[in-house]
């Protein structure tokens, strides 16, 4: 059949208005955040319902063409990506908050709902969706689900995967299937909703969530501490997690910092400066609980772990620090960083990091490399930032060499390669680094059983 | 191949003694806690290493054998019974703790080991395994992950399956698979450790598990409030919930606590009795958090919603009034108990409730009916005693029709049939009422992809 044949039928199952074909469609909706792959889809479609989902799928299996779901495309590892004349599947349209109930703290949501907009309605109603991360503002719950997203809230509420209860997906054979259906507890064989979540669409298509909300945080308050070398770091965490129940503990570098302040619309958090910054968040619940926190302060400066340090007195306070932290991905952007997102356990971040560094500069001394990340979850990211006389397509280049070291280093710690951003495209080639060869076949062994022509975003993940 | 010739074959796999075939041993190791199987294995064996589930696995595909996994055989379902001549293999010997690190707060374990062990194992570290549940003295780590148990601090802690950060397991091709590795965050492909949490044993055999442990909690507290009416129960848990983090909130009916109380061994929580009773349980970290409790107490008792009540002001407190709680299962085990381990979400619970006991009051007036469980959760526990007069069999007759009903209703309200339970045999044949036609459908697919020759635990969860 043509294309054109194609699209005619494809045309038939939605909305008149609901089929794209222009150039600059094809270009927006065809590529997420990566932007290193050039977007060929055959069309966007973006059904308004369930059933039209289904019919879409039905008509990718009979015609054989595969199928892109596509949600806030701000997605870092080209799972979004439609390279090979796809059909890019938008859910933009199914983004509608469909139930509420406050005993059972649980919201029914569309897949193209905005990460913001469910915590903005879960604050509205009291309570609070703690999934958190850079792009909430464009980010979908669908996309959140498929990439199991974690974010800065990982240490005290878990990723994506812990707050979603419910999940109703179309597989890739086209049947619907209503998957635990807001249960706390149930023991009824395989748990599918734990497949599909973090399966970035390949196994199927989220056409509805049921997600839990929780208490509302009281009284946040964050600590910004300077350590004179990595390791304090690693004592500051163990120090405060002892005592305290953290709800965030990310930590920078000074090239970090140093960028951050460049811009001047942050204040410096201390008079001087030092190697590294940990941000620490709790919940003031007491007085009692701040006055333990700076207890632990002051007894980890005794220690000489913390040389210097700011605690929040405000909400504007509370603000301003995470920016140092929060502001950092956006502020390194024009510098064309080669970014990488690993994990390993918490305990091995130290000896970990340092392998890298010294890997990195041993090949390229003159690489600017900018550490940050999650270490409460042993998340770290990985910035190289492009030498201004390098040529971009060069700095790839060499950057695509260190990426192999890395990686090995990763196997070696048996980490991972994606922490928190999956698989996609960009890591693909990459994935034996963390999972087997026997767990690889494994996987596509499983998505024959839900997806047997291969239609639903093929090539994602694995070959 | 004569049986004795096949476990001639099996015999040399493992150590001399670790084979076991006489008949009190088949007795023994053939049946859990359910008890109304007649077991009937072939052979006992317990392996003691990872290289010895292996050859077991591909020894049983060869002469195509059922294997039944077996920890402490404490499940409700039947699901490590043996009836079929299966082989039993027993977790028994690959009891141990085999690795610590206190930074990741992680321990790594073999699946023998006693639940127990490993919170005293936590406890002795300062830290806290925080899955709790009656039979915790003799279930296996294992059988926990294969049933994804839950009990009694769900509402706060979430089920076996948040705890488990790393899985080995031998599938029942024989490969053994190294799931997650310890990591927090892990966004590389399938979760197939969620698939096989929970699976009972069907995929794959847990040979090593890494556990997450967590802060152990502070000064924890309980109240044990008397309620008018089952309503109340969930007016209670609104208000606590919207000011505490709760550890528990469990229910109870009079009828239970009459039971209890008929024992003598515990003091009367009140001076007088009503129909239902919550025991909420949170830590009281500062007088502050238990001056809230105290005063969300006295505004439910303004409300109408508690007629009486008790606060624990000491350890010994704390644990009688647990024991009100906790006693009923062990209590009531002399009536010979049909019980039933439903759940539905939490909102729907009163009419969820009353509509069976509706029926069941309907079809059988004289049935003694107890309610429990873990309310927080959605997860009741329905027990019906056996009236003197009336012959065993013919109870649990009468009660298979109950069944039906029963599940009927569980089914209109998008409930689960086993909340914390599991399939095995028990649930088998109900699994419909909660599961699709089509889900069980993929159950089975992916059971083939993992398990060929269908081995493992071969006609559990579905036939």
């Amino acid at each position: 059949m043509t294309n054109k044949l194609l699209l005619e039928s494809l045309q038939k199952l939605i909305e008149p208005s609901k089929m794209l074909t222009d150039t600059e469609s094809l270009e927006a909706y065809g590529k997420d955040w990566t932007k290193i792959y050039t977007p060929n889809p055959m069309a966007i479609v973006f059904p308004k319902t369930t059933e039209e989902v289904q019919a879409i799928v039905q008509w990718a299996n009979e015609h054989k063409v595969g199928l892109v779901p596509s949600g806030g495309r701000t997605g870092l590892s080209g799972a979004a990506v439609a390279t090979n004349q796809e059909v890019v599947v938008s859910f933009d349209y199914m983004n509608k908050i469909i139930g509420f109930n406050e005993i059972d703290r649980e919201v029914i949501c569309q897949p193209g709902l905005i990460t913001e907009q469910l915590q903005n309605f879960a604050e509205d109603n009291g309570l609070y969706y703690p999934v958190d991360f850079a792009s909430v503002g464009s980010s979908q719950i669908g996309g959140n689900i498929a990439t199991n997203a974690g974010g800065i809230k990982v240490i005290r509420y878990g990723m994506t995967r812990n707050w979603v209860v419910g999940l109703k997906v179309v597989t890739g054979k086209g049947d619907l299937l209503d998957l635990n259906k807001g249960l706390i507890k149930n023991a009824t064989g395989y748990d599918f909703r734990n497949l599909f979540i973090g399966a970035e669409g390949t196994l199927g298509f989220i056409v509805e969530a049921t997600i839990k909300l929780e208490r509302k945080p009281n009284n946040l308050t964050a600590l910004v501490l300077a350590t004179p070398d990595f390791e304090s770091i690693m004592s500051l965490l163990h120090a405060f997690q002892s005592k305290l129940d953290l709800t965030a503990f990310e930590f920078f570098s000074d090239r970090c910092l140093e960028k951050i302040l460049d811009r001047g619309d942050i204040p410096a958090p201390l008079d001087d400066r030092y190697p590294f910054y940990a941000l620490i968040e709790f919940e003031a619940l007491t007085e009692t609980i701040k006055d333990e926190a700076l207890a632990i302060f002051e007894n980890c400066m005794e220690q000489g772990w913390v040389v210097d340090g700011v605690i929040s007195q405000s909400e504007q306070q509370l603000k301003n620090l995470w920016r140092l932290r929060e502001d950092i991905s956006e502020t390194i952007a024009p510098f064309t960083p080669y970014k990488n997102d690993l994990s390993v356990t918490i305990s091995k971040v130290p000896s970990f990091l340092a392998d890298i560094d010294e890997v990195v500069k041993a090949d390229y001394p003159d690489f600017d490399v900018l550490w940050y990340g999650h270490i409460g979850d042993g998340n770290l990211h990985l910035n190289i930032l492009k030498p201004q006389n390098l040529a971009k397509e060069e700095f790839f280049a060499k950057c695509a060499t260190v990426n192999k070291d890395v990686f090995e280093i990763v196997k070696k710690y048996n980490g991972s390669v994606s922490a928190e951003h999956g698989v996609g495209l960009v890591k693909r080639d990459y994935l034996e680094y963390s999972r087997s060869a026997v767990e690889i076949d494994y996987m596509r062994s499983v998505k024959a059983v839900f997806d047997p022509n291969n239609i639903m975003n093929p090539g994602k993940i694995f070959k």
